[in-house]
């Protein structure tokens, strides 16, 4: 169902700080990846059973803005969001809040279809379009 | 109290798997890593308090042996262990079994007592002491 | 001296490959990270002085565009430029090709002046200023 | 010829540090990883044709012991050597000093021989084996 929204909760791990003492900005893309694929999971969607059926979803586009550092062992609520049904792409956007409830990072992924077998673009598969409308 | 044992829960990420098709063998350290940190504060202990006080604890030794491979999507547990109370040093020992209960990987970092400002070892602090006696 | 621009080279690790078979997403940022930090070497400024000097430069945005994968092994050349000199932000864009010179990823990042005690927005450092004018 | 010996060179990235200020215990298995794949290509071995042509070579066992930390930006040698020739298995030791010459860790890492499609032992092939006698 349209707008779709889902929130997913995930620890700071010390290996995502870096020498700023803060979570290294390149992990964030770790936490949409777990956040988006939790939320399927918790629609009866899984990814995983959608690349064993032969379908891929590569990132075309990504986008990150940053807000505020997250810190080692906090406790992140990432949101995730559909606002618009698969086409060619699926795009989710993202927001990532502290225990605080403080606006940490926001951000997107935009993402294709692609048969496995052919490496080719391909129509996202029924199962994936019915989570969505 | 020793023998101190722990059981983490943790999925696979798609960013830890590598072209094999299975859970990048580096990864596990992470784990290694989550699971004692999870472990403490089960306890009542938190790593992030025993930092804030000045005290760190940098791995200076680290073993695995893999024995099957974890994949995407897996639910791990890690089971996390304590034979000996800390002295000069702490040592840990980890299980990582899947769903089915099958033993992926086994091994164990062993860990210093260091005071942050000199950066020069020092005695395990007392409430860690406390946790595992 | 602008438009500043230099080129990096970097193999591809296997530990950034996934189980598509190609270089993980999120791994371009790291790459994006090494190919500045080396522009800036190569033209005589050092960021690892910088934050010796008590100057940090935090990233605030982010973006990638993502055209072929890269794949293990895989000679990436990146090339880092300038367009505008540092105000409050310096932004970066980079293009990744691969030995084809195929256009594989291009990207930006804009970071931000901190001053590492305080942790406030600073002012560009002057040697940094002299090396985009 | 045994033994076997080869230097590589390698730059800390900062997204490989951690808020203790230095590299992340974790990431020397990735620079073992570049070590000897940089090592084998140089004495006309490659990882990625041995995985092209059906043989992947997955670790078994691994080994660190960590003297002293990796700071960013340190140009890093890793040393690999192989001392016994490939049998079921095939066992690599590193030694990774920085600049200065100081020894600051050491490790090794066993790997096993798997053919690709049926995920089976299998031996080791020729022409990797004769790299090693």
């Amino acid at each position: 169902m349209l707008p779709f929204e889902h929130s997913t909760q995930l620890r700071v791990r010390y290996a995502e700080t870096d020498q700023m003492g803060v979570v290294w900005h390149g992990h964030y893309v770790q936490y949409f990846e777990a956040a988006r694929t939790d939320a399927l999971r918790a629609n009866g969607g899984s990814y995983r059973a959608l690349e064993a059926s032969g379908i891929m979803m590569p990132v075309v586009e990504l986008g990150i803005s940053y807000h505020k550092p997250a810190r080692y062992d906090d406790l992140l609520t990432i949101v995730t969001r559909v606002a618009e049904p698969p086409g060619a792409r699926l795009r989710f956007d993202y927001e990532i809040l502290n225990e605080a409830r403080e606006q940490l990072v926001t951000g997107y992924t935009t993402l294709a279809f692609m048969d496995a077998a052919t490496r080719r673009p391909c129509r996202p598969p029924h199962s994936l379009r019915a989570l969505f409308t």
